[in-house]
């Protein structure tokens, strides 16, 4: 067993475009458990786009990272030392240990889970916060009919593909953007959406009219800049935007400007911008339809797993750009 | 009595600013009611910044106006010779006539209003869409608590003023934002709101984050452009936000584009877009209460009137650019 616990920290407020420079690595000794904690390992990080806003010093949902803070992240981790018997050497747990090896745990503070259930890196995408946040934004705001037809951005990512499965379930006309023919075929082929627009393409603004002739009831926006512009002018009547994120800008130094502001009025539009961590409550019934549906094959995804904590900065830059293909997780002991 | 009906037309669609060009005054004979019809002579007629938008044929909430269209409008009216006795000569009804000075109506398609329940032109203002308008983004859709700010563009026109007086009937903290010294004197001084931020002031970004100490609960927006992004910046977490007008940007032939979708999504915000007129069995409930409010003395209003017809135009185009001070009417007989 190795005693040192390696941390990535977030070296500095980062100017547009990620670089390794934002980051540093650094090696501490492994914690050691005071009473009622225990020591995990962490095998599984979660690398989600929430984290690129919180690294910019601006009023957020929670509080900005600081230079030499660790980057934050949801985990999969296994208890290697122990003080409190209802948390065995050996037991699995999902914890919020962020982009470092070691970490300490309390029973409150994470929670454990059955290995058998299925594989480990589901709990921290499609039977996790990726999951929920589908679930959630979808059906409990945007609140689709049989026949709506939906948009999703970001079609292929590990949100926006959950999200359209969902949608078809439900029975709606489900139309990704994605970018790139190889993420559009796959949306297609493996996750069963009607039709996905590659928003690099020329044609990128004629497919998406071809794609909507009753144009769009529910958009659930992951991505913003021209990409939203661009669905805007397609909005129908009524329609409802569950606004989830707005990757395109994260590393933007100066926004891109929405022009569509107009489709919003004049079709009646309802945008609602929410987090999902400030709905647990939601999450537990959420999760277990999403198992059932996964049970029943009708929920395929896809994973991207860089290897060790080290590669974590160049995946979360990745990422960022669309490198991703799927949920992106870094297997940490690798 | 005339024999000349005068009408005021859309002689082609706008391009950017308005110009005289872009209407027509034609004189035509006065319509012979059919049996069921009543001819009225028009009043007070009503200008508001939803006609501009219907000018542009582009997708909306209504079939845009094609050239050598009637200008629309509400107006209150007379009976001048009627085929019914339910609408005798004399009867004072609201209708939409438009920009004419006559007009035929039925008693399906008008309102019949007792002239002694209060000025005539209130029926086209508080108590009549203004009101309504009001009334339904704030406390249907917005839903503003005891303590909350409340931010109310356009404050000093006709929607913002009748916001800001409810918003004070609740309990809130309210915060106008109008053009010029003497527009924002009248909203604090006369409206009774709490502040009122001159948008054409150079010290507007710092005065607004100087009103709102505690950030915006509730936004009530009608200009949009760079005045809804500087509010933007001032967003609460959980804010509600009635997407009301864009009266900024229905000139501009290259839209402004909104940079501050990032609070939207930080904040967690609900944008609602309406239409009041979707809503007709919302507005006597609302209207009753108005004229409550009006009666104990806690709403207070003003209005613009032009005279004549042939000066519709000439008024519209100052309500677009700020030029007006209250509700903008046009005295239609005078």
């Amino acid at each position: 067993m190795t005693d040192v616990n390696t941390q990535v920290k977030m070296r500095r407020h980062p100017v547009g475009d990620l670089t390794d420079d934002d980051f540093v690595v650094e090696e501490t000794a492994l914690p050691v458990p005071a009473a009622g904690q225990a020591l995990v390992k962490v095998l599984y990080l979660s690398l989600d786009p929430y984290m690129r806003p919180m690294m910019d010093p601006l009023r957020s949902y929670i509080e900005p990272l600081k230079p030499g803070d660790l980057m934050p992240g949801t985990t999969v981790a296994e208890v290697i030392e122990t003080t409190d018997p209802e948390l065995p050497v050996g037991s699995v747990v999902v914890c919020s240990m962020g982009w470092q090896t070691h970490g300490l745990v309390t029973k409150d503070t994470c929670r454990i889970v059955d290995p058998s259930a299925g594989p480990l890196p589901a709990a921290l995408s499609v039977l996790g916060m990726t999951g929920a946040t589908a679930h959630y934004g979808l059906l409990e705001l945007a609140k689709p009919k049989p026949g709506d037809t939906v948009v999703v951005t970001a079609a292929s990512g590990a949100v926006g593909g959950v999200v359209g499965q969902i949608a078809k379930i439900k029975g709606c006309r489900v139309v990704g953007i994605a970018g790139g023919p190889a993420k559009c075929r796959y949306v297609v082929d493996e996750l069963g959406f009607d039709a996905c627009i590659d928003y690099k393409s020329d044609t990128f603004e004629q497919d998406l009219a071809a794609a909507t002739p009753d144009y769009v009831d529910v958009l659930f926006e992951n991505v913003g800049g021209p990409v939203l512009d661009a669905v805007l002018t397609r909005i129908n009547d009524h329609a409802r935007i569950a606004l989830c994120g707005n990757i395109s800008q994260y590393n933007a130094e100066e926004p891109y400007g929405i022009k569509g502001l107009r489709h919003l009025l004049m079709q009646r539009v309802t945008v609602y911008s929410f987090v999902i961590a400030e709905h647990r409550e939601y999450w537990p019934g959420a999760i277990a339809e999403l198992a059932d549906w996964l049970g029943e094959g009708k929920i395929a995804y896809r994973e991207d797993i860089a290897d060790g904590i080290h590669n974590a900065p160049k995946a979360f830059r990745s990422m960022l750009a669309g490198g991703n293909f799927g949920k992106q997780l870094v297997n940490v002991g690798a």
